[in-house]
Formats: structure tokens, C-alpha cells, sequence
């Protein structure tokens, strides 16, 4: 019997693909709402393809859902996938993650094996996770197992991604890695075992960098190209080839995962006072981040062709989330452009098709039809539009 | 008739692929006992993979090779494929390309068209080339057509890339790209007109900047792997996937191509005054410039755990051209490194498959068999090894 502790966007879709695998498992929230809803066979996380099916198979019977660590008791191994979150100063703020790991210590039996699945800066499992574990067991690693296995889910293809996206496993020490191993081949597919759980954890990382630093790239070449007169989206297009993948340009990079990454890295360097180890890395979390002045000025010069005070000038910022058709705010760009040109003074409203004009308010903003604007910033198209339909980009 | 103005690794085997259409070609080039080789059908650049075929074909018949602009005066369409360099201080040196533009204009006939290869910081087609072709024609453009189109060659393999790969070409004004553009549909199968030159030149140089960038991020991750004991090469193999193409460490960026390029944007930027546009590029180009500084780190460190002053120790670097397997050490980081020891006063060998003892002398080093050195470092896979065996990466 297997724990799945954390049944959010990621834990979930892994706990249901265990389920569906044979295996009987425990799934622990602190939502009770939600192990109820899970419980009765009703999908939570309904923007997910295939959960429902699965929810609807397993809930209530192969995959149980509780708010409470004591019934997860009898389970032999626990997978870790809660979220972890960066402070202001962009240090990892652990609180969650050692909630949830001291709370498995307390019921970890001698033989346990614990994975933790939550992207986390390399080298933590063996230290942090394996003191927290030992602290609350009393076991010593080598009583119990400890492995780490990132989770590499998309929302809304997270199932998809589960059964056939590659994916790594690696222990604290081998015995660890070989026993994850074994288990983790069980539901997942398409599965490699690598060194150790620094390794794995690292390769994590590292993807995460990848794409910051290229969409920095694509920033500062859509900056360099607008410059000079050049259509960015059509050089791109060219450009791009079996060995070249300039991404897309864009307000800057949110969510939960790509603008955090990097930042792992970077304090590592920095605590050892090597502050041009992670210089790359830093600086595309800089342009990238900057990319809202950057449209704020276009925005503004646009608003300065509208025949009324500056003051005066409605404008619509249209799209507010992260990414494109997916409703989470969390790190938005879009809404720190909106925020960066509310605090100017300007007159700032937003729209986005998924939000009501509710929700919109709660989040501390007016609400507009983009038809009722003078100027309109299309963030995912990256377009200027004039209340008159002129087109700016 | 066309001529191609440089018969060198990109010029000739484009030349050899339009005579091979079935077009008369008129190729200069300054090197005459190279003009009286491919007119006698030999093949001066045995490495290029079909290109003997294509000589022995055409050579002295429809590929005519000549040192004399004169003899191209009958052409109506002039390609210009001839090499740019940068001086000490990245700024372009562009006395070879305007000596061939220039001797162009001096035979250009009204309604002929040029076409520039050459890769060149955007906007150089309609400003420099369009003002050497008019002071020496005395014609002004629309009398004369102009257009860009970058080369795309990979030495070895450029017959391929003309007859597979993609390439682009646009105008300095639209007919001129039309002209342009139903010319090279002759010879090229998979063509492109984008909007104009400036685009076709911007195209190009972002490629080598996506290259650089992504060279770069694998230094500075391949430097933190190592730091934290990960083997890169391993995180790597997983960490890439579809979304993911993190490139191979490296002692840096060598050759004629990719260490150039971005400096034509940071330039740019830089005459503008606005250093941070390009900031992302010129990292890059620091990080994959100062890897050989840690190379050399990293080998002085090895030489430590030999039982000799260090100033005895032989030391060998394996590998001194820009890219394995290909007889060029322009921009050479191997060469570079191996400068960096000797200067330091380190006892230097060199040894490369492709060069002899005499011609590493010629280039101021001292040649020894690996065996024969206490530590050798081989350029290309990064591995210190000492004279016992024993590996140090």
C-alpha cells in the first residue's frame, strides 16, 4: 500500500495513475472538501484530461483520500509531492514540504521507503529531508529508504505525461534507489535510474533553466529585432530548425516552477560568495523579469496617440495568468504589468475570458470589456490595439 | 550566367550546386592555383562530402573558375560569399567584402542583381554594400537589384544543407527579393522570401546567437554539476527531451561563426549606448570565453598530484582545433587554452590527429605523443587524465 501525500495538481494525477496500476493507495490532503469530492469519485482537478476516469474508477476504492497521516499508517512506501514556495528574498520556504516530512517520520516504519516528488534544490533530500525523516522516526537511513523522483506534469496533460514522458528516480544511497526503483516501475512506464537523488533532483533544475534562459533570449531578441525593424515572430520562424529553438517572447515568465528554478541555483552560488558561477542564469531572471517595464513604456507611448489626457486614457490589459488558457495568477506577469501600470497612476482595468468580473475585483482590479477601452495590450499576442482598431505591433 | 564571388568552404560548393542546376557559373576567386584546380576538375576541399563528384562534373565546363573580375563581366546575377572577420575589438572588418563589392560594381550592368552570403550584422545589405555597389556603378538601386540570403553551410556537409535545409532570402526593396528570390528557386529546393534583407541578415546572426547562449548555459551548469559532484554529462542525457536541448560543455566557443555573431547585436546596442540590450549575449560570450581560465584551473590542480615541480610537469592538451574533426583552429579555445598554460609558464605540448609535429611547430607550440606527457587534457571530451592512467574527470 502506497501514500501519496499531497493530492494538488501533481499529486493527484500520480496518486489516480497508481490506482489505476493495481496498487491500493492512501492519498493525504489537509483539504477535506476535496478527499471527500475524491472519495465519491468526483475529480477535483477537472481540467485535467483523463482524471475524471480515473477519479470515477478508483475514488473511495482503490485510492482513498484523507486528511489524516494515521491512516496512512500500514503503508510501506510514501511519495512527497506538496508545493514549495520561494519568499520574497527568493529563498525556499520549506515550511510546507517539513510539515508533511516530519508528519511521515511519525508513522515510518523500519523497511518504509519515502520518495519525494516536489522540485527542490539539489542536495536536499539528503540533507534536510533525510534529518526530518531520522528526527521524527528514530530510524537511521538504512532502517528506511529515501529516494527522490521529480515530477515532471504539465496542467491539463499530466496523465499523458505520467504514462509515457520520461522520467527519473534516484536514491540517498543505492539500496534506496534500487527499492524506488522497483516500486516506481510499477506504474511508471518509462522510467531510469540515475546515480543519486542529487543527480535527479538537479536534472529537475536544470530543465527549468533551460527554459527561463531561452525565453530571455527570445525577450532580448524580440527587443533587439523591434528596434532595428524587424518582424520577430517571421525571423523566428526561419530561423528555427532540427538545431535551433528560439522560443517565444512574452511579459516575463510565470507560475510556480520556471521562475523559481533558477533561483536555486543562484543562491547556492551566492552563499558560497561565487556570485559569477550562476551568472547566466541570473541575468535572464533579470530580463525576463523586466520585460513589464518594457511594455509598460510601449504602453504608455501608445496611450500618448490617444486624443485625451494621459490620466484620462482607459486601458485594458487583456489576459491575466501565467500561461495561455490556464487559470492560475500565481508569479503572473500580466498582473505585475498591470500592478506596475496601476501604481504609474494610470487608469488600469483587466479582462481575461477566465475570470468573471468578480474574481477580477477580488484580485484588486476593474473589470472591462476590451471593446470599452481606449488602448488594449493583448499579453499573450504581445499586441498594442487602439480603441479604433488600429494596430500598434 | 551567375558568378559566385569566393570559391572557399561555402562559396564553391554553392557554386558547384548551381552548375549542377544546369546554370553557367562564373566563380572568382584570388587564389588562382585553386581557379586552375577546380577548372581541371579537382575538388580543393576533398572534405566536403559530394563535392568532388561535382567538380569532376563541372569544373573548366559549367563551373569556370577565374581570379579576374573581368571575365565575370557577362553575368547577370553576382553572388558574394566571402569571409568577414572582427578585428581585436568585435567590431566587424569588412575590408575583404567591400574590395569584392566594389570590384562588382565596377562591371555591374543596369537590371543585373547581387546577392550578398556572407553573414553580416543586419542592415549592412542596404546601407555599406548598397552604397559601394552605387559609388562604383554609378547606379542607383532599382537600376540594379539587391538582396541577402545567409548561407547555412556545416562543413562537411554543406552540399546537403543546400539541397535539404531551409534558407531564406529577402530584398533591400521588393522586387529586389522577388528577382532574387525566382533566381535561387533554380538551384535552392526548400527557399524562403521573407519581408527583406535586414530580416534575412537578423535570421542568421540569431542563430549563432541561440547557439552561443545555449553553449553558455551548459558551461555554467556543466561548472555547478561539477561543484556539487553531479555528472553533467548524465544530468543532461535525462534532463533533454522535446522542450528540452540543454548542448555540450566545452572549452568555449571557436571557429569563424558563433563566437562572432552576437557581438554584431552587442555592438550594435552597445553604439546606441544601451549596454543592457544585449546583455544576455554578451554573458554568454564572457562565460564561454573564460572557460578556458577553469580549464586551466583544473589542469594546474591536476599537475599538483604529480611528484615533480610543478614547472616540470609535461603537460599535453589533446585537441587544439575550434571543433573535432575538422582541420580549422580560427577562434581555436583548445589553442587558447594552451597559450593560457604556456604563458603561465607551464611546460605545453600539444598533439592533434590532424596536424603534424611540423605544423604545431609552426604555430609555436611543442608536439608530444600523450604518452609521453605526465597529464594530458583532451580537449574535446574534458577529461584530465595523468600519465599513470588514472582519470581526474
Amino acid at each position: 500500500m502506497i501514500s501519496v501525500v499531497g493530492l494538488g495538481k501533481a499529486g493527484l494525477p500520480l496518486a489516480a495513475v497508481i490506482a489505476d496500476s493495481g496498487l491500493k493507495v492512501i492519498g493525504v490532503d489537509v483539504d477535506e472538501e476535496k478527499c471527500r469530492m475524491i472519495n465519491n469519485g468526483v475529480n477535483p482537478i477537472p481540467e485535467e484530461k483523463g482524471l475524471d476516469d480515473l477519479i470515477r474508477k478508483h475514488g473511495g476504492k482503490n485510492l482513498i483520500a484523507t486528511p489524516n497521516y494515521e491512516d496512512a499508517r500500514d503503508c510501506t512506501a510514501f511519495i512527497i509531492i506538496v508545493p514549495l514556495f520561494v519568499d520574497e528574498n527568493y529563498n525556499p520556504d520549506f515550511r510546507i514540504l517539513e510539515s508533511a516530512l516530519r508528519s511521515v517520520g511519525k508513522i515510518l516504519k523500519r523497511g518504509d521507503l519515502v520518495v519525494v516528488e516536489t522540485t527542490l534544490p539539489p542536495m536536499t533530500t539528503e540533507t534536510l529531508v533525510r534529518r526530518w525523516l531520522e528526527e521524527e522516526s528514530g530510524l537511521k537511513l538504512g532502517e528506511f529508504y529515501l529516494a527522490y523522483s521529480p515530477e515532471r506534469i504539465m496542467t491539463g496533460y499530466s496523465i499523458s505525461r505520467l504514462r509515457e514522458f520520461p522520467k527519473v528516480i534516484g536514491g540517498v544511497d543505492e539500496k534506496s534507489g534500487k527499492i524506488a526503483y522497483e516500486l516506481y516501475r510499477k506504474f511508471i512506464p518509462n522510467l531510469h535510474l540515475v546515480s543519486n537523488a542529487r543527480t535527479a533532483e538537479f536534472i529537475k533544475v536544470i530543465e527549468g533553466c533551460y527554459r527561463d534562459v531561452n525565453v530571455a533570449l527570445a525577450n532580448e531578441l524580440f527587443k533587439i529585432a523591434e528596434d532595428m525593424g524587424v518582424d520577430f515572430y517571421e525571423a523566428r520562424k526561419y530561423a528555427n530548425h532540427e538545431y535551433c529553438h528560439i522560443h517565444e517572447p512574452s511579459t516575463g515568465v510565470g507560475g510556480h516552477c520556471i521562475p523559481v528554478y533558477p533561483w536555486f541555483l543562484i543562491k547556492l552560488a551566492e552563499r558560497k560568495g561565487r556570485f559569477s558561477d550562476a551568472k547566466l542564469l541570473r541575468t535572464a531572471r533579470e530580463i525576463n523579469d523586466e520585460m513589464v517595464k518594457y511594455w509598460a513604456d510601449k504602453i504608455v507611448l501608445a496611450c500618448m496617440k490617444v486624443n485625451k489626457p494621459l490620466s484620462e486614457v482607459k486601458i485594458c490589459i487583456r489576459g491575466i495568468t501565467f500561461r495561455e488558457g490556464v487559470k492560475e495568477i500565481y508569479h503572473s506577469r500580466n498582473l505585475a504589468l498591470a500592478k506596475l501600470l496601476k501604481d504609474k497612476g494610470l487608469k488600469i482595468y483587466v479582462y481575461d475570458d477566465l475570470f468573471t468580473l468578480e474574481e477580477v475585483e477580488r484580485l484588486g482590479f476593474k473589470w472591462i470589456e476590451p471593446e470599452e477601452a481606449d488602448v488594449v495590450f493583448d499579453s499573450f499576442k504581445l499586441k498594442i490595439t487602439h480603441n479604433d482598431g488600429s494596430l500598434k505591433y
